[in-house]
Parts: C-alpha cells; sequence; structure tokens
C-alpha cells in the first residue's frame, strides 16, 4: 500500500482541511505532515497565525500519524497544545509522530513549524491520543 | 466599561474568526461565549464538524474569559480539549469560564455544545492557561 | 449496590495509596472525592506540598468517578493538572466529576482544594479520560 | 557551575522525593533524569506501579528540566500525561527535555521508562510548562 496515497485521499474528503487551506505533504508508517501556507484569514488582532490554526495543524496531523499506526479508520480523542512562539512567517509545517501504539490507541507528539526567511522554528508543541472510530 | 462591547471589539479583528464564521456572544468577568453556525466546509470525511474547529472555539472561548479576568490584552498559553461526542447539529457554542486567576495567570474550563433539533448536547470539554501578552 | 463501600475496597488494595495517606471520603455514580492530611513527607524545597502529591489526587480521583460511571473496572488513560496556588494547609480535598461518559470512556473534571483555618480553597484542576481496564 | 550538583541539592531539599525513594540521576543545560527503584507501596491494586508515580516523576523531571533552563528557581505550572503501557519491572527512569524556553517559560517533554529484565520499554509520555517562581 502507498501510505502517502491512501492518507492523501481521506485529507482531499476532509472539507474543513480544503477550506483553511491545508495540504498532507507526509505519511510514513509513524509519521504524519501537513503544510498551510499563511495568508491574512488565518490571523488573529495581532497579525499572528490564529492559535486556532495551530490547533487544527496539531489535531489533524496526530489524527493521520496515529490513524496510520492503527490501521485506517481512526480518530484523536484527545490531545494538549502548548504555544511557544507567535507564529509569524510565510509557510507553517506540522509534524506529528508516534510515540507509543498498541490495539487501542496511539499516543502521538507533534510540533509545529513556522517557516521564515528560509528558516523554521517550533511554534507549538502538542501531544494528543488517537483511538480506532467506531 | 462594557465588557462584552470591548470584547466584541477585539474578537472583530480576528481575521481567523470572521473566516471560520463565530460570532462572540457573550462575555462577563468570568465568562466567554462564542457562536458558530455549522456548514458543510466546517466538517472532515465523516460529515461531524472537524475537531480543529472544535479547538478553535476552545482555544478562543479560553482566551476571552481569560483575558477579560487578566484585564485585556492576554493570549492563551496552552489548552487540552478532550472531544466527547462527534458535532452534529446545527450549531456549536462554546462557553468558557474562569476557574482561577492571578496576576500571572487565569486557568479556565471550556465546554463546548451542539444544538440539534433544539438539543444542547456537550462535544467537548477543554481546560486552558491565559497569560498577559507580552 | 453500595457505592462508596465497593470503591473503597477498591482503594483499600491500592498500596501507593496507603503508603501515602490518602482516603477515599466519597463516591457517587458520578463523583469521586479524596481526602489526604498534609505532613512534612509530602512537601518539596518551599514547603508547599509536592505537584507529586497533588497529581496523585487528581488521577487517582478521576481514576474512582470514572471508573464508577464505566461499571467498574477501569483505568486513568490519561490526563492533565494545571496548579494554581501553593498548597499550604492542613488538608487536601480532590473532587472529581464525570463530565461526559459513553461506553469506551469517561472524560472527568477534578479540582483539588486545600483547607487552611476553615477555609477551602483551590489549589489544582484536572481534566482526564478514564476508559474500561483490559 | 557543575549543573548536577546544583539540581541534586534541590532535589535532596525535596522531602516527597525522600519519601516516594527517587533519585536525580541525571542534568544538562536541557535535560533532566529521575530514577527511582519499584517497590510494592508505590503499587496500585493490579500490582502495576500507580499512576500517581508516574504522574510524580513526569511532574519532578519537568520541572528540574525547565527550571535549569529557566536559570534556577521556577515549577511546573502545568502538565499533561499518557499512560501507554503498565508499568512493570525493576526500575523507573524519567527522561525530560527541554522543547522550547525564553524567558516567561520553558515547554518540556517527558518519556518514562520501565527498566525490566535488562530492557527498557516506554510506559508514560508527558508534556508540561515549567515558569520562574515568584
Amino acid at each position: 500500500m502507498d501510505i502517502l496515497a491512501f492518507a492523501k485521499g481521506v485529507f482531499e474528503a476532509q472539507r474543513f482541511s480544503k477550506f483553511i487551506g491545508a495540504e498532507l505533504t507526509g505519511a510514513t508508517p509513524t509519521t504524519a505532515e501537513i503544510t498551510l501556507a499563511i495568508r491574512d484569514e488565518l490571523k488573529q488582532q495581532h497579525d499572528f497565525v490564529h492559535g486556532g490554526v495551530l490547533s487544527y495543524l496539531a489535531d489533524n496531523a496526530i489524527t493521520f500519524a496515529g490513524g496510520i499506526a492503527l490501521g485506517g479508520n481512526a480518530l484523536t480523542s484527545e490531545y494538549k497544545i502548548n504555544y511557544v512562539r507567535p507564529a509569524v512567517g510565510e509557510t507553517l509545517i506540522a509534524r506529528a509522530k508516534v510515540e507509543a501504539s498498541g490495539k487501542r490507541q496511539a499516543v502521538c507528539s507533534c510540533a509545529i513549524f513556522v517557516l521564515a526567511d528560509g528558516a523554521e522554528k517550533v511554534c507549538a508543541i502538542a501531544q494528543g491520543t488517537v483511538v480506532p472510530a467506531g
């Protein structure tokens, strides 16, 4: 199975991901990467990217990393996120990784980077749980 | 000061909140409420509202509740969210409440409800920290 | 079934709870309460109760509240805790409450209070997930 | 400055750490390690180490890693922990790492391993915030 192609198929069916403008740019048996070009309508009152956008990226990257580990149909049941730097730049990249997985859950971490002037800086860190759907 | 009017002024300056279609519908010295009409572009592949949308609501409701408690310019530094029911219905309502506050932080809880056929059901629960900006 | 008697039976089998000196002081279909007398060996370098003790209380109160909701044999899979005030006083009381429950999980909140000079003050707030064991 | 010696001095002043039997076994500018021999009084009703013990380790390892990054007097303001495997074995080792730090906070991750029959397995994963004290 081509994991990235399979994951992209699911991702393309997420209308909110299209609405927000995100792209699934990586998927392996233990990782997932989502990329999002920063534009004005993603920002808050201080011209930083809104925390809700970073949250979307963390939630969804965790879902895909954990979902692959669990073999397909899965959902994020919970996560936490720490914002560590205002997100200012051209592009956001969320990279999630499976830290531990079994039949019943996959626990994943996720770091979100902002790409500005050619350099990546971490702007949020998350940890969450993915469980089989249904 | 009219707290709701002040908070609405800040909320209106959040381009992402406008883009997603949310409205600040309540603000008191210890609470904030954000309402969002559900539409197709907010959904994921199973036709439920995407977790990222619920996360945005939790993050932002916590920011406003805690920000008011801290006297104005503030930001959410971290939070966690548990999804407890698929969000299916007409409207989402996030209600955040200050649980404890001091000079350096306000810790808030938030429950998100989905309104379907006239009844509210809780669909997510969150807890987070708001700190003074800058 | 006498819920409190049943829960006390489980609690008494927790060697760590005895070692630390805690007592299960309440249990209903949707709540649990654990009480702990503060003594020197529970403190850290500033003479406040160590965060690890508050964490134990949150973890365990959540386990009991959620476990009762799930019908018995259950465990806390994850939680988060915010410390909101140094714990100084005579007694700690952790009160957990089921916020939402189904077959697969119970999501609970917990507030921990310190009793000092006859008044209770909140010193930590937690939220977590309980799942059926095995 | 000898970081490990300095950190051990603080650790030795934590009465709860002595009571529980933990030892600070590592400290660098961006990491801290705490080790704890498993004994019966640290267990719960299923003979696994109690989650409260793992929580203590995560809380405290995060405090030390973040505290060193912040230059000394600091405290954990919040964290979350996921349990990923029953802790059964001889020894627990918590390893915390600074993921991002500034003047106002250090955000740290922590993995807790159980050593059994010569092999280490991860049994819990945590993420939290350390802030300057006072």
